[in-house]
């Protein structure tokens, strides 16, 4: 595996890998790996592609009240992880590298931008969207890969690559939980035990929305108020959201009828965690 | 010469270019050609790249109450001057195939978008960045050139470039004039003949105005007073804007020291015209 922080060396690796006709996959990450990220890997390397995995903790899609300072590192443990993962390059760009000068030119998808975690976190997706934007243009990949834990993340890179005429595939994968069903994230980290136990009201609340859907629930308020009720009830979370959107457009819903999004964000301690789950229902004739 | 209004077939083009090592050169252009714009292609021929020359009056750039409807078209007579002009393939789309769905996604270009045209024009620049970034992402140019006659708009063109890492080489191409001095543009040919004739006083007075910092003027202030002064007393123009900037940055000058952009923009009858230089100094010792 090759190891670099340059944009100019990563440059020439891809242009002559392209030259021989070898496509190009993404994995664009903020570092600290977990088995999410390697399911990421796992796809890209399955594409038979020249797999790239950028580590990049971008300061321009964090608040200022934000975690930036203590997002979790840990390079060298990452280098590792992504080297027995059959990973062609490691992109670590410094913060240097990547904003050499104040930036001016940002790239911004509207409207999906400002609902869910947009709404609480003013910014951020403007930051994502631009950063990634650079990372397309540095490494002109043929597909790139993006987890479904972050789906309001995923649904906006689609729609920036369709709306700015991107020649990537933008390929989803799905979230990857721990045994008891906690979403794996950097940001686990932080929990303490009894935290990290109430966790799991997440995927749990999201479970039984889930088999309420299936068992014929088909009012959307109904379902946001079970999440919200078993998150209280079972946990000290602080809920930040909890909705269910249209899982294609993240547009409100009254009535289920079409695939939903089944979304929340809550706070454990100073720790925000999201989970998610699409659920599909079928046509009521 | 190749013709295509489809970006699918456009792109199988390039791709096929692109595999044989051949360099792809873009020259945007709204259609309408002039020698101005054949000047562009001219420079892009040049490299030996394989040219690809666009046309699209893009809605995005155009205010509610500007000349979108009304701004001349004749895609024929254009195919014909292009083909003559030996350029490789003329792509011209039309708005459905650009903007098939409500766009959400805009590059923006903070900072050099808001002064000048920026200013009088808001939301001009946005639909500029937005549709190059669109242009550049179908076409993958290597090089893509911009005249001079927009010259904020090829500065931003660059910064946006360079802030998103798109790997193209921005080229512009010097301002052509009528021999009387008149700017070509597509727009001039909404002047009458008096109007016409009164247009000439942009040329001239930057001419002058060069004249005076070459003589040792070098109050910014003064010189965009001469300006202002010359035009109002010779046309009936109204003047948008008359500004000298820094030729990098387009930051405010007070005492001339390095190049600067002397800019005007100045409305005949319903028609507005911009005009600019950029006017070198010696440094004082």
């Amino acid at each position: 595996m090759r190891r670099t922080s340059h944009i100019a060396e990563l440059s020439e690796i891809i242009i002559s890998q392209k030259k021989q006709g070898r496509k190009i996959a993404l994995v664009p990450t903020m570092g600290f790996l977990h088995r999410g990220h390697l399911a990421l890997i796992e796809q890209a390397k399955q594409t038979d592609a020249f797999v790239v995995v950028s580590i990049f903790v971008n300061p321009l899609q964090f608040g200022p009240n934000e975690d930036l300072s203590r997002y979790p590192r840990d390079l060298e443990r990452d280098a590792h992880l992504v080297e027995e993962a059959g990973v062609d390059v490691l992109f670590h760009p410094t913060v240097e590298e990547m904003y050499p000068r104040p930036m001016l030119t940002f790239v911004e998808v509207g409207e999906l931008d400002k609902m869910l975690c947009g709404s609480s976190r003013p910014g951020h997706f403007r930051g994502v969207t631009t950063v990634v934007s650079k990372l397309f243009h540095i490494v002109q990949p043929d597909l790139a890969f993006f987890g479904q834990k972050d789906y309001q993340q995923y649904l906006i890179i689609k729609r920036m690559v369709t709306d700015l005429n991107l020649p990537i595939e933008i390929c989803p994968v799905p979230i990857v939980r721990e045994e008891d069903g906690l979403a794996l994230s950097s940001r686990n980290i932080f929990l303490n035990s009894e935290q990290r136990q109430e966790a799991l009201v997440l995927s749990k609340s999201l479970n039984e929305a889930e088999t309420s859907i299936h068992g014929g629930q088909r009012s959307a308020e109904k379902i946001e108020r079970q999440l919200r009720e078993k998150i209280t009830l079972e946990s000290q979370g602080v809920i930040d959201y909890v909705e269910v959107r249209d899982a294609d457009d993240l547009s409100k819903v009254t009535d289920i009828k079409r695939p939903v999004l089944l979304a929340l964000a809550v706070k454990f301690g100073t720790t925000r965690l999201i989970d998610n789950k699409v659920v599909e229902v079928e046509h009521d004739v």
